[in-house]
């Protein structure tokens, strides 16, 4: 197809296009006349995960780059590409952790060994994780890794199906960015799942209080 | 205490405790002398808020403000000044929303209704998920609302004892802080706890599938 039916088909406006090929993120487009280039599905595919990245992963083109990277290198096996893009998205280790994140990152590490999960080394969630339970624990938060434990069974069972569909395409690239779009675009959905859980569940403890019981307000979806 | 002193304790450096005050969010401490002011437990509490709004919650020094300033209100419920700093979090509405999204967004919304939870009609939450489902399906994943079944059970259980927690406090300021810090902070630990699941459901997927299996490679936690 053309840039112009690109643009139109991924909603990305043709210098934007032309911007993130100059970059790197996307591959060129087959040359076809002077003025003039034939992009493909694939090059759609790639479009859209790197506009799932930027806005709704909150990665910068620096940080897109460094992970399309490790989906381009076919000389690893698949579970491995997946650490890598995974590994990518987290932000890399800054100087030493504190005592109070020391101490949560081996609750952490131990909890994963208790599930016999097998985790890289290099893998940046266990510290990021325990970062969090320490910031919660600053603000006087009663926080244990045992809060991960229902929110865990039941990523599993997501997991399996998004790993397993992943993983039964033919096409390795199409796989990793299968699953790499999966991991970004599936936290931000819990997030939002989780928003709407504590606002209804504020709402209840409030009329449970003796508030005066609210007309439910419903969004009107457009028609 | 001092500046210095805070400045100590929250790891923030006195600059940007300076900065966060000339932008108005975080209040001046009382003037004790010519070149002097005395900061609170309530301004620490207040400052490790900014900076997880800001380092967790990816939120620009505009949007803490806005944010901020539904704390600030005291003239709302409890319920509702918790809606109005959890709905500032999100982003607003931007134009129409596609066919596709929109009847999403009816998935959405009759799962919420089927679920007996009461949500304001201003909530941001039910279109940024109706969008995210929306993503999914454009690439080809063949994602439902009731995907996330699970997760929202489980998020009941945490949001139950959080919102109770934070309704327990005696000080108002406080109560809406903890929740705001419980949303921002909980939701990045989960994104984190899928991580971890979906590099360890890749690596078993992986070795079912004949891969040799990997020696376990545990990150040592510094001591």
């Amino acid at each position: 197809m053309k840039i112009s039916e690109l643009s139109r088909r991924s909603g990305v406006s043709v210098a934007s296009i032309k911007f993130y090929v100059r970059e790197g993120l996307l591959p060129s487009g087959i040359q076809t006349a002077a003025n003039q280039a034939d992009y493909s599905d694939a090059h759609e595919r790639r479009l859209r995960l790197i506009r799932a990245l930027i806005d709704v992963g909150g990665l910068t083109v620096a940080r897109v780059r460094t992970v399309l990277g490790a989906i381009d290198d076919d000389s690893t096996t698949l579970h491995d590409a997946f650490g890598e893009v995974m590994h990518g998205l987290g932000d890399p280790a800054a100087g030493e952790p504190s005592p109070a994140v020391a101490s949560a990152l081996e609750e952490v590490l131990g909890w994963i060994d208790a599930r016999g999960w097998t985790i890289e080394s290099d893998a940046p969630a266990p510290l990021a994780l325990a970062t969090l339970v320490s910031t919660l624990r600053d603000f006087g938060m009663p926080a244990t890794i045992h809060d991960f434990d229902d929110a865990a069974d039941a990523a599993l069972v997501l997991a399996e199906v998004e790993v397993a569909y992943a993983r039964s395409m033919a096409d390795r690239t199409a796989a990793v960015e299968t699953m790499l779009i999966g991991t970004v675009v599936y936290e931000r959905a819990f997030a939002e799942v989780r928003r709407i859980v504590l606002e209804a569940t504020s709402a209840r403890l409030e009329q449970q209080a003796g508030a005066p019981p609210k007309t439910a307000v419903r969004r009107r979806a457009p028609r």
